[in-house]
């Protein structure tokens, strides 16, 4: 045997330390995968999970209402309409969904022109009306307001 | 100079490789975390974008049924109230919900007994009346549902 032989047998303490830290680095690496993926998931039902609980007493309020029409009881059935309408229109919002709005000029990244119409108040390019509201969530476009724009 | 000290500023060709492996997984595996901070925002705003933009088409029925309220079609306003609810029953089922059954045995993992009353028909323990539904989201409970239990 000679004297090299031996060496990489038995390898200095630093090489021996450096492989170490590397397997612990490969497994830690490794065993963050794993946990990032499930928590990936875990956070997207969780994120659902709150909504959903949200949803819940809405769906309540709308089977009352239910309740209230097949009795007859117009007048409890239009309030529970109106407190459903209200609940939901605030849990989006409280998601960062906001109305776009449809005061003022044509606007082709938050609108969506379905009619060109003559008009003899509006100046042309500007918004006559809306047909479908449209809504963002953050800075992007859920859906684009549809709207009548003046000639 | 000694040798082992020249020995030391110029690695053997192994030390040095694996060294540069350590250096390599060490920043992949901080680039990985980034990203998966990154990612796992992402998910959650892309799974609540999926939810909300199925809410705004319920919102806009809420708000065809207001305006037939406001214009006393009642026909129409209950019509649209039975549309709403099926839209966000059928919403909330496609994402894993399911109403709690309430047919038979008091059980205390997914009810809540409110009241016991003695009952002629029913035998002790039995489910008599349901105050509100309870519902499942996967395997967890989002709310038992509150019921009046057979002494």
């Amino acid at each position: 045997m000679t004297d090299e032989h031996v060496e990489q047998q038995q390898p200095r303490e630093e090489e021996q330390e450096v492989d170490d830290r590397l397997l612990r680095l490969a497994a830690d690496f490794d065993n963050y995968k794993k946990r990032a993926a499930r928590e990936r998931a875990e956070y997207v039902s969780l994120a659902n999970e709150r909504l959903v609980k949200e949803l819940i007493p809405i769906l309540d309020d709308l089977e009352r209402a239910l309740n209230a029409a097949e009795q007859h009881e117009e007048a409890q059935l239009e309030e529970g309409v109106r407190l459903v309408y209200r609940s939901l229109a605030s849990l989006l919002e409280r998601q960062g969904v906001k109305e776009i709005a449809t005061d003022g000029k044509f606007d082709p990244h938050v609108h969506e022109a379905l009619l060109a119409q003559p008009s003899e108040e509006a100046a042309p390019g500007d918004v006559l009306d809306v047909i479908q509201k449209g809504y963002t969530l953050g800075d992007r476009v859920v859906r684009p307001a549809r709207v009548i724009v003046a000639e």
